[in-house]
């Protein structure tokens, strides 16, 4: 059963499960079978089936897995039952992107404040909060008890902005911003690399 | 080795291995092991020396692998050693973002053109680009040889621009708007979830 340090590929694939999942079941299906969740996600049903057992019995003979205690389980596992409160640093475009994301606002997670330091930005709304100054950081995300910070600053400004987060209390740190930054003790960082998207699809693109 | 259709885990390593050795070779190392990739990347040093196993004999017992042709070789099958041209469809936050993003202007890909159907946006610039009338994206991608289109507009109108993009002969599109999109014949899609990241995140929290 995955750890707390499960390898990244097995943690990426149970969101991609869980995903499937949410839409079987808002289609109304009780079940799917391991050759359903392949035709839907592309990984293959054998790898489906060794990451789900795992996590116990759901499969039936010749039916499948019934998709309601698999999707509770798998949500579960991720940490995905309960709310969970972020906060966005660097109210630029690409946070002012992200913290009007749809996804962002009709989930478990919620948006508490937005940070910048750019004294003509701070006290402005960004959608439905209030962007503060990020000196104001480490007091809020205490109060507030906030476990997840995204960052959205230039390169310059991200470590010293995680280092911020941790002295707040925050304890997993998305970094938006195109640099690789430390993990700060106590913390979980995950690097998003936009232009990685990008890479990836060129190697798709016709062979001359 | 990889075809066009490669595992999507074993294109992303590739793109891991190809920013570690970029890494490296502009630290000025000449050599790494596969243990040393392991440090860097977080992927085990037998699965590094089996998937580099497929393009050629670049290991040398106790050196290493030789960074510049290893280098050179992975750029060539991720199709990243020639100038590729991108347009960004939907001039929002997420779209400027994307647009004004540092790797997008210093590396193969040139952003030739940005698309909105908002009139009150069409003629204005886009960091360095103009905003031009959606309509005209068929015409302005045939004509410049475009081959890579990013759509950040909302989700409803995700797949009517695929299909114009389709059109316009883009090959490779990469897709940030919420909804997952069928790929118009002829073209890959790559459907980026940026809530994914922080669903992902939520693995690594503490565990009450």
């Amino acid at each position: 059963m995955p750890t707390g340090r499960a390898p990244e590929p097995t943690v990426l694939r149970l969101s991609i499960y869980l995903r499937c999942l949410r839409q079987v079941h808002a289609e109304g299906l009780d079940t799917i079978s391991s050759a359903g969740i392949q035709e839907r996600t592309g990984i293959t049903a054998g790898q489906v089936r060794k990451d789900l057992s795992y996590f116990g019995e759901f499969g039936k003979p010749g039916l499948g897995y019934a998709v309601e205690p698999l999707l509770t389980r798998l949500s579960h596992i991720m940490q995905l039952d309960r709310p969970r409160k972020v906060v966005i640093v660097g109210a630029g475009n690409l946070g002012a992107a992200l913290a009007g994301y749809q996804g962002l606002r009709s989930s478990i997670f919620s948006l508490v404040a937005a940070f910048d330091n750019n004294l003509s930005k701070i006290g402005r709304p960004l959608w439905d909060v209030e962007i503060k100054d990020v000196r104001e950081l480490p007091r809020i995300t205490q109060e507030q008890g906030v476990e997840i910070g995204i960052i959205t600053t230039p390169a310059e400004a991200a470590q010293g902005v995680a280092e911020l987060m941790a002295q707040g209390g925050i304890r997993s740190i998305l970094n938006f911003s195109p640099t690789r930054i430390v993990s700060p003790q106590g913390t979980t960082i995950r690097n998003v690399d936009l232009m990685k998207e990008l890479e990836v699809i060129c190697f798709y693109l016709p062979k001359p």
